[in-house]
């Protein structure tokens, strides 16, 4: 990259392509001044912003800089830019000045081709371009979609039926198909609104400190790139190759009763994800768990025993946590007792109000509180003997706490979900067990990367829409990769029932047929257990669950190689099809499919009573997995009927046979 | 008021309250840029504005000007501002210079206890402090509440179910508590906000040329001052004190079949409103009418002689008429063969989506057209023996044709219902028929007050709902009443019937109880007259509405009185109760009750099951109607069952023995 500057102002460009302009007519930079309003509701947030002020910023004045290779540039009384461009790499160091406001906003040079990816983890588009993402943590959103009844009732009752760009893990950064990634460092508000053909404009409640452009010569490289400066995830642990997850809950008996079901009738089991071990509670919404991290001796008795027994068997133990402890039991009096939570603007408690009961926030921004929870993590979860957990939520930060280290909360909500990570992280690395234990996070932020070791999609609906059904989660999963994270899973048949919207038997078996080609494969048996299917409801559906997860099982020694490369190099494992096939643009649309690895090409039929499935291929040699026929670029029909997920190999790869024994042929 | 120059700025003070600020710190203008998108379906328009910038101005350098006691001041190279203030008046004259932009906002000094009325016909919101208007003439949407089902439903299947804001009749001028009114003369996209304490903020897609600013010492004399500005209503035609105005069709037997019926059971009837009497069409919406506006002598055989027989009775007959023709229909091809329709861009013809049928757009800037259509009104409806008609719509200009007078149908578009009210005005005038016909209408804006002898509320969903049904009819005649439109009627029992919302016996019943004791009577089938209740389905109903229609017209002395007000002082017939209360806080917060004149305090029953009502009278000694018992200031509770509206009059009133007859007392 390079920077050019001119009379009245500087450009930078990428190879012969311009990336950033400003001059008097086109300033890159505007600064201005809004009063936002902000409510949350159990998650739900309605952000508003109230523009006084948008100032384009004309007149760039340069200034002389010691460092050598930087350019120092003042923006009358509001903005300092500090343009450093070497080799492939741009970064602006943005101060702001007396006059700067609390709103800035970026133009960025667009092209009308160009496609623009990530902005964390987004469930309905992965392709940007011609809408609009508010970045900001919250509930996804039941529905997604303002045209359904189901996200309109949602919205009435609960406020809850969210948007497009509602997302557990958003972040200020995109990947374009330009090969660069833009990064905004900074964790306040922001908008990145790609609607316009001739840029992107970022938009911030607050100045970021850095703005970062890399370029890359291919999609691999940008994102080893991407994660050498975010992160990378360790390797998962061994076990969990072994099989499924399943989620079960109930008690000690049912929940090893089922296990024992399940191995009867095949069902390779890597783990048991027990998220009422540490008790339960009924709402309105269905079953809730007890949200105090601690092994509920009555509900689960002669737990610590099972685990070890199970252990012995290759099984392991997985349980549940998240940031928040429930008002009035003796972890939280500890924690109060200790000033641990984020309080009122006048010092005094604040309670969350997550759906019929309300929770102390602990504050991550003490470092005693920190250092108390990840004590916990490591006394009440490690030492019990949990090999995993859900380390859920993490979005909830309201905006008007006051936190230890005396930051406003509209500044580090977006960071919270990151810290509660860390949190976790630390916890295993303090204790060595980062390779032999996995939690896995559905909020995130920049650095969930590094600090978390595996994504889950979130809430899904149990059903085939598209802004929250399966579909979503292919969404997710490759807009979370192209942001560095690349291990990515999740609740096989989705996990919110509402109304009369309940899980079918097709859907939670096209969910476990799509689940058995990503990285880990994990059952959740929903908010609503009792009225939704659940694999072990059948006999059939036992055996077809035991079938595709032995598939899963053996192909164990690809997955593990695709996981090792996301460990070193960050390359993820779920991709998008554009990140080997660069050259066909229609692959710089597909967000229905994935390749798993390079030599995998998975089209999940995400749609209800479908027996056979239209897929695009790109160029190459394909070998349709179940039928052995071969293909080529194109759109092609396939059968697809169920248990057998459109999947094909590359004619070519070195994994050939283990595929070929895969389908059994 | 007064001109106060300051060192860096200046003020406007009403007395000795501060009505517009500008100093550097608080400047009163902000110009900036703006990228509208506009979507028109059915008349119904989404509006978004990409805002890129917004630019406080800051510096005013006062300029010599040969006016005396005028003050022009230059906002840098953006706004040139002259500034009169003399007596009860302030007249901003604002011209864009080279560098103002598209956009331009004001801000008004607000006050903790303002309240705000108008903007146009508003129907939801009386008082509109704590929200903001976007200003644009449509459909006013069928729901108009978000959270409700018939406007989720409406949204997703025709973008029709609106919001609060929606309106027919918009028009940047509003009254304050502070007894003032402000206009803003353009015609342009505007959006009032009154959500700040402290300030209302005006905004523009365009520089308006002048905002007016009037004082009054009381309500009244500033009604006389809006209309002195706007104009006023010409009186009633006498026929339409002698009894409801039926809104019936479906051809001369039919119509005059239940004519007679109601004449049996006692309904004094001055009109007939025949909206088919040029013909008919189905569509999935309901019966719609032909759009080509002249008798259609297949479906009303013998009509000419049916209009003189019942003349002769005193009954007058009214049809229909809007500013639409229907394709390839004979006037249709007229007016293409001469030019006289909007054309698109490349002057190719223009047709517009009205629900299963497409209309040309009669070009009203240009004179010919005007003429034409003008003439056509003379020939086909007047010398036809129309007494009057609905002259409908009016807001679906589209903001994409090209238009005669070269000015863009953005500028245009809310100017288009004045035109269309003024085609009508002039071919009365022009005939010497203003005294003696009758046209009512929903489409308004600037103008109206003068063009428009009569508004109809628009079309109320057959409900109590209360943004769209019975209630929200009473906030309309309020608005409007402010605005200088003091005569005011509603189609009995509402129009929009969609999905199972069906009008029910109760809604007609107490619907009709409120119109009497409106300007007008006249009932309206509905777009759905066969599954929706009718006067006429039953004994009960047409005996209960004879007597409604009874009391009515022995209302007949008071009505004229104040009509014979509106007519000649501007003075509404229907007025919020803060009009003649106004030391009274509680009253400037009314938008269900209203006074009929001076002496009638009426509080309809807007909703269904109640058999008694809660009213709010103000401090005077009020007898209530039916029961004869007095009160006194306060939150009251009277019976109401079916047919006794809530109505009180003032013991003091002159007529108060004409009000204790139609008691039955």
């Amino acid at each position: 990259m390079q920077l050019v500057e001119k009379k009245d102002g500087f450009e930078i460009w990428q190879g012969n392509r311009i990336l950033l302009v400003h001059s008097p007519k086109n300033p890159c930079f505007y600064v201005g001044r809004g009063e936002e309003t902000v409510e949350m509701y159990r998650g739900n947030f309605q952000m508003e912003d109230y523009l006084t002020e948008k100032i384009p910023l004309r007149e760039a004045v340069k200034e002389e800089t010691a460092q050598p290779g930087v350019c120092r540039y003042r923006f009358q009384d509001r903005l300092l830019v500090e343009i450093a461009v070497c080799g492939d790499t741009a970064t602006l160091h943005i101060s702001g000045q007396a006059d700067a406001g609390n709103r800035l906003w970026i133009r960025i040079n667009g092209e009308k081709e160009e496609a623009v990816y990530g902005c964390g983890e987004q469930m309905s588009y992965f392709n940007l371009r011609g809408r609009h993402f508010p970045l900001w943590s919250s509930e996804p959103g039941v529905g997604r979609d303002k045209s359904t009844y189901m996200t309109w009732r949602c919205d009435v009752e609960n406020k809850s039926g969210g948007d497009y760009f509602n997302t557990n893990y958003p972040q200020p950064t995109y990947v374009s198909s330009r090969r660069y990634f833009l990064h905004a460092d900074t964790t306040v508000y922001a908008d990145f609104d790609f609607r316009h053909e001739a840029y992107h404009e970022l938009s911030f409640w607050g100045i970021p400190g850095q703005i970062r452009i890399q370029e890359a010569d291919d999609f691999l490289s940008l994102m080893e790139k991407v994660t050498a400066y975010f992160g990378r995830q360790p390797r998962l642990p061994e076990w969990i190759y072994r099989g499924a997850i399943l989620g079960l809950q109930g008690g000690t008996k049912r929940v090893f009763d089922l296990v024992e079901q399940s191995l009867e009738k095949g069902i390779p089991v890597a783990g048991i994800w027990c998220q009422d071990w540490e008790g339960k509670r009924e709402t309105s919404f269905g079953k809730r768990l007890q949200w105090e991290w601690r092994w509920d001796e009555k509900w689960y008795p002669g737990l610590p025993e099972k685990i070890a027994e199970y252990e012995k068997k290759g099984i392991r133990f997985l349980g549940y946590i998240n940031p928040y402890l429930v008002k009035d039991t003796p972890l939280y009096r500890e924690g109060k007792e200790n000033g641990y939570f984020a309080v009122d603007g006048r010092g005094g408690d604040y309670l969350v109000d997550f759906g019929e009961f309300d929770c102390g926030v602990v504050d991550f921004t003490n470092p005693d509180a920190y250092e108390w929870f990840k004590g916990m993590i490591k006394k009440n979860l490690i030492d019990f003997g949990l090999s995993g957990w859900m380390a859920d939520f993490g979005e909830y930060l309201p905006t008007d706490v006051s936190l230890f280290n005396g930051e406003s909360a509209m500044v580090e909500h977006n960071h919270w979900p990151v810290l509660w990570a860390k949190c976790n992280y630390e916890a295993l690395e303090e204790t060595g067990k980062l390779s032999e234990l996995v939690y896995f996070m559905r909020a995130g932020g920049t650095g969930s990367q590094r600090y978390c070791p595996l994504l889950w999609a979130g809430d899904q609906c149990v059903d085939f829409s598209i802004h929250d059904g399966l579909a979503s989660v292919i969404c997710a999963a490759l807009s979370a990769a192209v942001m560095g994270n690349g291990l990515h899973h999740s609740d096989i048949g989705g996990y919110t029932s509402l109304y009369e919207n309940v899980r079918t038997k097709e859907v939670f078996l096209r969910w476990a047929e799509m689940a058995a080609f990503t990285p880990v494969m994990r059952t959740h048996e929903g908010n609503r257990p009792d009225t939704n299917f659940q694999y072990y409801d059948d006999e059939d559906t036992m055996r077809e669950f035991a079938r595709l997860t032995r598939i899963h099982v053996a192909l164990t020694p690809y997955l593990k190689d695709l996981v090792e490369e996301n460990a070193v190099r960050g390359i993820p494992v779920q991709r998008p099809l554009f990140f080997h096939y660069e050259n066909d643009p229609q692959t710089y649309q597909i967000q229905t499919e994935y390749l798993l690895g390079e030599d995998l090409l998975v089209a999940p039929v995400y749609l209800s009573g479908k027996d056979e499935w239209e897929a695009y291929l790109p160029e190459d040699a394909w070998v349709h997995l179940w039928s052995g026929r071969e293909y080529r670029k194109g759109k092609i029909k396939v059968a697809a009927k169920m248990g057998e997920i459109p999947v094909f190999y590359r004619k070519a790869s070195r994994y050939r046979t283990l595929f070929e024994n895969i389908a059994g042929r």
